[in-house]
């Protein structure tokens, strides 16, 4: 196509902001198209591959897995968007007595009950006057309504922080490598800078205070303005949960260099291990004494984790302590120019999971029974896919003792690393793409998260349903010993 | 407070991104701040003003008024949330049997009927193939559902457009004034360049070519080079339909010239005028017989307007033709990057409102009464408040042809320009307070939408239920005059 002076087709990859090429996001990468592709040729040629389903372990939706919905929840969201059956005496029959005074408490709380009206920027007060409650009742310190901007999920929560954050490439961001490439991508998309500071395989994931200081001082040492850090608890694609030791050594840090705390706790409810529990970090500043002129922190949620795994709502909320209102206004309208207003599913949904049934309530039963077969569900098939992978040879896989992934180390034979070459693909991408082939099972190259150089991984998340499990265990066994004799290097 | 080096509350309104600072967005301005503490004084104190509540005439959200939500609509996105009551034999009495057939539709095009799980980024694809056949049906032109992106409303979808076309402050915009401001808050975001193009009040809000031309080559002059063209159809603020001879004009000038048209059609349902007929651009287009390879055309579409009004559902679309498949990948990207997702409630909203009920259905004849009820309500509304405002004195209004807005502008008297000068406000915004403080009828001053310099306005929507309107119209007449005597200029 030669370049006509002038006109539009000139809208082409050369032509468009650079700042968009430049961003990758690895969970959406060449692995995906190539599932797609395979997930057309089985619904051709159903016998012409080897395996009769793709399994999309590479993204954390649960329900996309077969996850049930939490049954209150959505009773609720379905009588706040149609109240009119709310006085049907049907509705009785069809909905617990619960689920049907606590959507007329939500609408009662909505200027006008009008769930079809913008809400304002930050979000409807009474809902985060629940939230803030909520948060109350998990960290036994207070939270004011006030510091609640309600989101459509995680990702706009990031977003927002790095517009307000990042003026240009000499502001940076410290991040965890492995890191979720929401960050990555929202850096590079907002023109700033990513200081990585790198988790311990070693030990469990750990955050080793000492790495993350020589990285700031070496970031800062080019001239970079080091603004936030950011920390995932429990860390995502690691699955480790913070010490509370840790946590408290991260709090002094970003109090003594002046950063952010971006913490991102999405997965706060999904803690498998039995020796683990989940702090916030709020919960952990005030602990440590801390109150809001010493430290700005960020504690991000969503509704698309936990054992609700509700991703296509999208509901959340940052909880933004440590900054004065002006600046929270800014906040507020970045959410404004950007998305106008949050979409009202979600913040009736993130307020529900803020203040879910207690015992007594007609819905509890239910409730409980669907969140902890939900939660313990996980943990079994964590363990197991966990026990899996070590037991395959050049695997070693860390614990998840939250969140919904595992990322085992593959040491691939130099044969391996040649042939990956060879197709001008990492040995990390090129492992996963042969696994996808011979097995449909969906799993992201570490390189998409970033690794130690020259050690190489995959994500894959523990949300395949329970029943599934063996079968993707005898696959993978199967898959791996066959690629190890393929590429077994003689000469070593 | 002394800055003290290196502490996080070093985040203030210095350390902040610029473009953020730089970003205004009227509808939210101080006028609505000024709205908020009389209704808090209202609640407090209800008898210490002249009025006994604030009508919000500021923003389009026609459910915060009181308008009703389309029946059927809601039921198909209740049962959708709620499937399990697809089956109960109550759900028959309180659901029409098309919004039980239509829900099961639905969930049938969604993978696995998980509502609750991520969508791809483009939006799910049975639903964006529904989408298209009502754009065919709309337009009697073929749309591919791979040219539809959904999204969460129409603000998102202008965001993604800037964000793929400004590189940097040299790319421009061409942009209607008066205009809605989110198309200057988002262009300052994103570091761009507004290019004006002035509306011509006198006829009607018309736009003339010559007058975008004649800006564009301005702005090339001065070495920008204008990406696109912004049309709002129907207008916002201006509430004009444009003449079907015009839009072709826009249509080969934007050929000739090389700029991707934006066509924000977000009120496309939203037309009172009986003269006027809305065509949208994409028919406008393959009517004149262009093809996707001779122009660059994004149609945006939304839920929050028409006469459906769900604005708190954030659904939409974006129908993008004329640009590469890889560009259309980079488009998505941005999407995922901001959003991670669309919210399934808004895609299947946006379903529904491309194809409702039809003649023949259950739930035909109420769907049309509503729908039909809420337009013509509309329309009266409209013609009322335009015959107020220009009955008086100083006061011209050009129709509401469409949209939902008038734009009246006000001849004021020097002395009030003066008096507003004084407290350093527009002499727009002073007359918008004044209006505020003695009626309790916020609006938006003309200033936040851009006028020509020594004109000005203000936005007034046509939303407020119609046994309100004979009092607004009182109010505002009685508020006018006493204003225009206490303002009135001696010395001319």
């Amino acid at each position: 196509m030669g370049s006509v002076s002038g006109l539009s087709h000139e809208v082409t990859l050369q032509t468009i902001n650079p700042k968009v090429l430049k961003c990758q996001y690895a969970v959406l990468g060449a692995i995906v198209a190539q599932a797609e592709r395979l997930q057309e040729q089985l619904k051709q040629q159903p016998s012409s591959l080897s395996f009769d389903e793709i399994l999309y372990c590479n993204i954390g939706s649960p329900q996309a897995l077969g996850q049930q919905p939490i049954t209150f929840f959505r009773e609720v969201l379905a009588l706040c968007y149609h109240p009119d059956i709310l006085d049907g005496s049907e509705t009785q029959g069809l909905f617990s007595g619960d689920s049907i005074r606590r959507a007329l408490q939500i609408l009662n709380q909505i200027p006008g009950r009008a769930v079809g009206a913008y809400s304002m920027t930050q979000g409807i007060k009474g809902l985060r006057e629940t939230i803030a409650a909520g948060i109350e009742a998990r960290d036994g310190f207070p939270s004011n309504a006030n510091n609640i901007i309600l989101t459509d999920g995680a990702t706009p929560a990031v977003h927002m922080m790095m517009q307000l954050l990042l003026r240009s490439e000499q502001d940076g961001i410290l991040c965890p490598i492995p890191l979720y490439p929401l960050y990555s991508a929202s850096i590079a998309i907002h023109g700033g800078t990513l200081v990585p500071y790198y988790l311990d395989e070693a030990t469990g994931w750990s955050l080793n205070i000492s790495e993350v200081k020589s990285q700031l001082e070496t970031a800062r040492s080019k001239g970079i303005t080091v603004r936030a850090l950011v920390v995932i608890n429990p860390g995502n694609p690691t699955g480790q949960v913070l010490a509370l030791e840790n946590q408290k050594q991260i709090v002094e840090f970003c109090k003594i260099e002046g950063l952010v705390l971006l913490a991102d706790e999405v997965y706060q409810e999904n803690v498998y291990a039995p020796d683990k529990i989940f702090y916030s970090f709020k919960k952990v500043v005030r602990f440590m004494g801390y109150q809001e002129k010493d430290i700005a922190l960020v504690s991000i949620h969503s509704v698309s984790k936990g054992y609700y795994g509700e991703c296509g709502k999208r509901g959340g909320y940052m909880e933004v302590t440590g900054f004065s209102a002006d600046v929270r206004e800014q906040i507020c309208k970045i959410a404004h120019v950007y998305l106008c207003s949050t979409n009202i599913t979600g913040q009736i949904l993130t307020s529900l999971v803020m203040n879910p049934p207690k015992a007594g309530d007609a819905s509890y039963e239910l409730y409980s029974a669907e969140k902890n077969g939900i939660l313990s569900s996980l943990a079994r098939r964590a363990k197991t896919l966990e026990d899996a992978f070590n037991n395959l040879e050049g695997m070693t896989c860390n614990k998840a003792e939250g969140a919904m992934y595992l990322f085992p180390r593959i040491n691939l034979p130099q044969k391996a690393i040649k042939a990956a070459e060879a197709v001008h693909i990492t040995p990390d991408a090129f492992y996963v793409s042969r696994l996808l082939e011979e097995t449909g099972i969906v799993v992201v190259p570490g390189s998409g998260f970033g690794q130690v150089p020259g050690t190489w991984h995959f994500r894959c998340t523990i949300l395949p349903q329970e029943d599934k499990i063996p079968a993707i265990v005898e696959r993978v066994t199967t898959f791996h010993k066959k690629f190890m004799d393929e590429f077994y290097d003689e000469n070593v």
